[in-house]
C-alpha cells in the first residue's frame, strides 16, 4: 500500500519524494572502479554511459551529436528547434538575447520540413547515432521526413504527455499505439510522472519512456501550471509499472529514462538507483564550452508563445570560453571542481563501486534512506 | 479519521497543508485546450472564468469593474473603502504613501451612506454586475443602502467570521440566518477555515462561502494573531462540509471561493483542485497598469487602527505603467513572463487539459500529491 | 500514547514542536472583544494581564517595574544583576558595549547583598509588587536578604533546573522542597522543558513553574549545550503534569509560565492555547524606549564567565529613543506597525473573541492545527 | 523494526536524522560539574577528553600532536598527507593557496615511507602517544613503516570503507580480518556510516569503527556521490551493531567514534548521546592560531586528482593569528564566545550535569527529542 497522508477530510494524498530528499547507503561490501561497469543497452544500441543529451537548442546541434557519441552518449536534435527553423541557426543563437520575448520570437518562425531532412543527414554524417525529438502535436506531420531520412532513434516528447490525447469530443490525436506498431525503430516517449500513465505508454509499444519534464534551474511549471514531479517516487513507480507490463508481456523491458532535477554526479547514482536505465541531461551540459548556447540554459518549454514555463538560465563563466569546462571534463573528467557538477559519470561510477554493485542493473537495487536538513 | 499528530501528553492537533505543499498528478488522459471549459455557474450569474476580484481599493474601482467583467469575472467593490469614505476617492489613492499610518488615516474617515449608493449607480451603470462588500460589524447599517440600489450579489466579509457572533452576553450581533433569510440576492460570507464554521455558514442560507482571508506577501496575520490557513486542507474541509450541506438539504449546493495564497495558475488550479468552485484574487491583480492601487497592494487589514495585520506590498514596475501587464494579460494572456504570475487562466485551462479533465467540476477530484523540498 | 519516531535501531524520540510549528484554528462562535477578559489571578495577586517581565537587566529596573505593574503585569528583578552588583548601574549600562567580553567584565564584579535589599525598598517604594529572581547557586544565600526586605514574590530561575540537584556524591544542593516549605511567599521556579522535571518542581510547593530558558534571537544555548525547547509540547506536557500533580493533591493548581520564543501576540496566543497561565517577556520589551537597555538585549547567559550561551541584540531603532515604542504601545498598543510584535495583548484578546473565548482558561482548550512552509 | 516511509510502489526507505534535527531532553535530576566525568578508555589509553584530531594537514602536525595530547586528546598524523610527502611541510603550507588545483597539485607528489618513518619519530619524541591514519588503498605497503617505528594507534580510514574490498573478480583487496589480527596495537577504521558495516568491521577486530566521513562546511559528497550520513540515525545503529558484537563475542566492546557535522559543544553532546564513545574534530579546530592550516580547513578528499568531494574552507581572522583562538580555548576554554564553537567540552561537561549524568557511558542513554524548525 502507497504511503498516504489525509490532507483534509476524506482526501488523501501520497508522499512524492524529490532525489534531493534521498541518498544511497553503501552496503557491507566495496569495489574497485575496475570492477565496476556503466554500460547500458537498449534495443540494438549500446553506450558506454547510460546517458541522453536532452533535444535542448543550447545543448544538442548537429556538432555537439558527434562529440556527445564519442565520449559514450546518444544526442537527440531537437527536431522542433532552431537547427529545424532556420538554415543559418548558428546566427540565431548568436543574436539571441536571454529575454523569453526573445525566445518566443525566434521560435514563431515555421518548422521547414526540407531543414529537418538536411540536418539529419549532416547528423548521419557525423559519424554518430541519429536520434531526433518531435513534439506529440507535430509527430503525425513531421516524423515521415524524419523515418525517411533514416532515425536510429525517434524521442517523441512533451511536458505531460499520454497514450490517450483528446482533442474534441471523440476526436483522439496522435494513436501513439498505431503510430509506434508501425514503425521500425525504437521510439522514446515523455514525459511522464506516474505509474498508470506509465504503464499505458509501454503498452504502446514504446522501448523507452521519459519520466519527468526536464525540471532545472529556470522551470516554472510547478508555479504555472502546479504539476511537480517528485523525482525517486516517479522513477520507482515507473519501474514498478515497467515489472508489472514485463510480467504482462512475458518478458518486454522498456527503459526508464530520467529527466529532470539532476545536476550532480550524485543526483544521476541517486536516479539510477531509483530504477532509471539512463538518464537525459540538459542543462549540466549547457555550461561546456562547446556547448552551442553560449553558456545560457532553456528548453522548449521557455518559448511557448501564450504561456512560457522556464526562463532562460544564465549559467557561470558566461562569455569567457576559455575557463568553461569541456563536454569531456563534464562527463568523464578529470575537473578540479568539487561541487559534483563535473566528471559526472567518474562520480557515478565511484559511488556504484563505493556502495558494491557492479552494473546498472544491480545498481538499481542499492538501499536509499530519506534524509533531513542537517 | 483525520490524520492527527500528538504535539504533546494528551493533546493532539491535525496536520494541515499548505497549496504549496502539494502538486496536480496528471491522469493517463490528456486532453486539448478546445476540450476544456472553464465556465462557472453561481446561481443565476455565470462567469466565464471561476474568478472574483478581492474587495480591495487597489484592485477594484468602479472602473475596473466593468473590465474585470468583460474579461469574464465578477469585480467585488469594498463597501467599506475609500470609494465610500470619500468623494473624490481617486485623490486620495494618489496621495496614499506606503505607511501603515497613512492608511490609518485616510480610512480613519468615516463611510458616508450616500456614497455607497452612488457608487453602486456607478457600477451599475458601467454595465457589469454588481457586488459589495461589507464587513460582518457594519452590515445591518449598510446592506440596507446597498439593497436600496439593487446589487447582485453581497459579499459579507471580515478575517474570521462565524454564524454566531457575541457582542457581550446573551447579545448577539448580526444574525446571518435571520438577515440572509429576508433577502432576495445572494450572499457570499467568509473568511473561515474549518469545517464546522464552514457548515454553520452554509446553513444561514448564504450562496457561497470564502475561505481563507486573503493570505498574501504583506500578510502578518499568523505573526500577529497565531491564527493561519492552510488552503488545501481548508478547502478540503469545507467541500466535506458542503457535501454534508447537500445531503441534509437534499440538494442545496453552497459555492467555495478560495481567498489567499494564490499568486499563479498553479496556485489556482490546485485550489480548484482541493474543492474550490472559484477563487477570489486580490495581490496577483495589483501590478495591473490599470488596477487603482499604482503599483501597491494592500487590504483591509492594513488600515486597522489598532491592529493592523498587513503591510502595503510594494509590486514590482511602480510608478512605470508602460511596463507593468494589463489585466487582460494577467487573466486570459498572452504573456511572455515565465513565472507563473500572468496569463493565469490560460495556465488554469491547459493543467486542466493536461491532467484530462473538460469541466471545473471534474477537475475538483483531480489526484494529489504531497511534495517536499527538491 | 506519545508520538515517537524511531530514529535510530532500538532507540526512538518523541517529536517536538515549536510554536512556530502550529496555529490557532476559530471556533464556529466569535466574540467581541467586549466579551474578553485577559484576567489572571496566581494565589493572592491578579493582574489585568498574563504576563511576567523577564528579569533581565535591559528590561526590568526599578523604574520601569512601577509602570510594568501600572499597564497590568508583573515585573521580576534580577536579583543578581547589575542593580544589585553596583551602587550606579545606570552609568554601567551606559558604558556597556555590546561584546559579551564586557559583559563579562561587567557582570564580574560580586552582587552585594546590602544592594539587594536597597533595590528591594526602591521597588516596594514604587507602588508595585515586588518580585526578585535569584539562581538556585545563590538562593540559600541571596533569598534570607529578600526575604528579610518582603518580597511578594520570589522567583528561583536558572536555565535547566531540577528539583533534586546533587553537587557532589550524596552532597545534595539547594533542597527546594524544604526551602519552599519554610517561606510564606509564593515560588516561581523552573525553566524546565519536560514532564516529570514539572511535576516534581509541582511537588516542591511552587506556586508557579516556568517552561523554558528564555530562547531568543540572540539565544544559542541549542548550538552550546545541545539543549532545546519546543514550546508548544513543553507546554502541553507541563499541563498534563498539572493536571495530574490537582489529582494527587486533590486540587492545588500549579501555574504554568511560559518563557522563550515569544516574539509577537500569535505566539503569545499561542502559548497560552497550549496551557500556559501566563508569559515571561524579555526580548519583546527590551526595545522600548523606557527600558533601561538602550534598545539591546540580553539575558544572564550572555554574561556566563566560561560557557556564554547568548549574544547581545542589538535592536531597531538603538540610539534613536524618538522612534522607539513605549512599553504602553508594546504592550496595549494601539500601533500602526503590524508585524505582530506591538499591541501585544491587544492582539491576543483579539484571537481570543475571534476563537470564540472569553476566559484565558477556556482559550487554553482552543484548537491547534500543525501548518507546513507556504 | 525500524521506521521507514515507503517512497515509491514497493519500495521503502528508513528516515535517517542528522544531529541537527534532534535535541537533548533534561531528566528530573541534575548535577554539578565536579560531579562529571568526560574520562574516555580505549583499550590502554585513557584521556581526559573524548576526543581525536582528524587526520588532516590542516589541523595535525607533530607540533600540534603533543598540544592535543597535553589537552586531553588524542592527535592523528594523516601519514599520506604532505609531511609524509615533502621534506619540509611548513614550506608548503605556506605557499598553498585556496584553490582545489593547488591541492592537487601539492599532493601529487609521492608519499616517501622514510618520511613516514621519520615523522613517527618526531611524534613519539613529542612526548605523546603516536597515531597514524593511512587509506585503505595504501595501508598494506605504508603500514609495515609505521609499525616498525612503532605506534600507539593505527588508524585506516577512507571515505567509505567496508570490511570486503573487491578489486577484481575475485581479486580481495585489503583482508582487514587478517591484517588486524596480526597486529598489536589497536586498529581504528572507517567511515561507516550503517548497521551492517560497523557489524563486520567490528569483527575484523577493530578497536573501534569511525562513523561518518568527516562532513564538514565544505564538503560536496553528498551532491558528488550522492551518499550521505544522517549522523544521529548512523550512530544509533552502530551502537546496535556494537551491542549484537558484544553478545556474540561474550563481551569485546568496541569504541565507536563519530566523524562529521560536529561544530559546537551541542553538536558534540549530541553525538555522545547517540552512543558515541568519542568524536573525531577536524574543522573546529583549524580556527586556531596554533593550527597548521593558517585558518583554512580542508581534508584528504579535498585533493583527490579526479573527483574531488570538499573544498577548501575560508575560516574567520585569516591572517589575523593574533585574533584566533588557542587550541585550548577551543577545547576546554573560558571563552567569550557564544557560538558553541569554543570551549568545546567545557560545555559538553555542563550539559551532561544539566541531563544529571555523571559519565560518558551513562550519558549515551540521554533522551532525544526530535524538533522542527523555530
Amino acid at each position: 500500500m502507497p504511503e498516504t497522508v489525509e490532507i483534509g477530510l476524506g482526501r488523501s494524498a501520497r508522499r512524492g519524494f524529490h532525489l534531493g530528499e534521498i541518498a544511497l547507503v553503501p552496503t557491507r561490501r566495496t569495489r574497485g572502479s575496475a570492477m565496476v561497469s556503466t554500460a547500458w543497452q537498449m534495443d540494438a544500441h549500446s553506450f558506454d554511459l547510460p546517458f541522453v543529451a536532452a533535444p535542448s537548442d543550447a545543448v544538442v546541434s548537429p556538432g555537439t551529436a558527434a562529440e556527445i557519441e564519442r565520449l559514450g552518449g546518444l544526442a537527440v536534435l531537437d527536431g522542433e528547434g532552431l537547427w529545424t527553423r532556420y538554415e543559418d541557426a548558428a546566427v540565431e543563437l548568436d543574436r539571441l538575447d536571454s529575454e523569453t520575448t526573445d525566445l518566443q520570437r525566434v521560435y514563431a518562425a515555421p518548422v521547414v520540413p526540407e531543414l529537418l531532412r538536411a540536418r539529419i543527414k549532416e547528423l548521419r554524417a557525423g559519424g554518430g547515432r541519429v536520434a531526433v525529438r518531435l513534439s506529440p502535436q507535430h509527430t503525425a506531420e513531421l516524423a515521415p521526413h524524419a523515418l525517411a531520412e533514416g532515425v536510429d532513434l525517434l524521442v517523441i516528447q512533451g511536458t505531460v504527455i499520454s497514450a490517450e490525447h483528446v482533442l474534441a469530443e471523440d476526436v483522439p490525436g496522435l494513436n501513439l499505439k498505431t503510430f509506434i506498431a508501425d514503425l521500425d525503430v525504437p521510439v522514446l516517449v515523455g514525459g511522464v510522472s506516474n505509474y498508470q500513465t506509465a504503464l499505458h505508454l509501454m503498452r504502446t509499444g514504446a522501448a523507452g519512456v521519459i519520466i519527468g519534464y526536464g525540471a532545472h534551474l529556470g522551470s516554472t511549471t510547478h508555479s504555472v501550471l502546479g504539476i511537480d514531479v517528485p523525482m525517486a517516487t516517479a522513477l520507482i513507480d515507473a519501474a514498478a509499472a515497467r515489472r508489472d507490463y514485463l510480467d504482462e508481456t512475458g518478458g518486454r523491458y522498456v527503459h526508464l529514462v530520467a529527466y529532470g532535477d539532476l545536476a550532480t554526479g550524485g543526483d544521476i547514482a541517486k536516479a539510477l538507483a531509483c530504477g532509471a536505465d539512463a538518464v537525459m541531461l540538459g542543462e549540466p551540459l549547457a555550461v561546456a564550452s562547446d556547448a552551442p548556447g553560449r553558456g545560457r540554459y532553456w528548453d522548449a518549454t521557455a518559448a511557448h508563445p501564450r504561456v512560457p514555463r522556464s526562463r532562460v538560465t544564465e549559467l557561470a563563466f558566461d562569455g569567457d570560453d576559455e575557463r568553461r569546462p569541456t563536454l569531456e571534463e563534464l562527463l568523464l573528467g578529470p575537473t578540479a571542481d568539487p561541487s559534483g557538477e563535473r566528471n559526472l559519470f567518474g562520480a557515478v561510477r565511484r559511488v556504484m563501486g563505493k556502495c558494491g554493485y557492479s552494473t546498472l542493473k544491480e545498481f538499481q537495487k542499492a538501499e536509499l534512506i530519506v534524509t533531513g536538513e542537517r
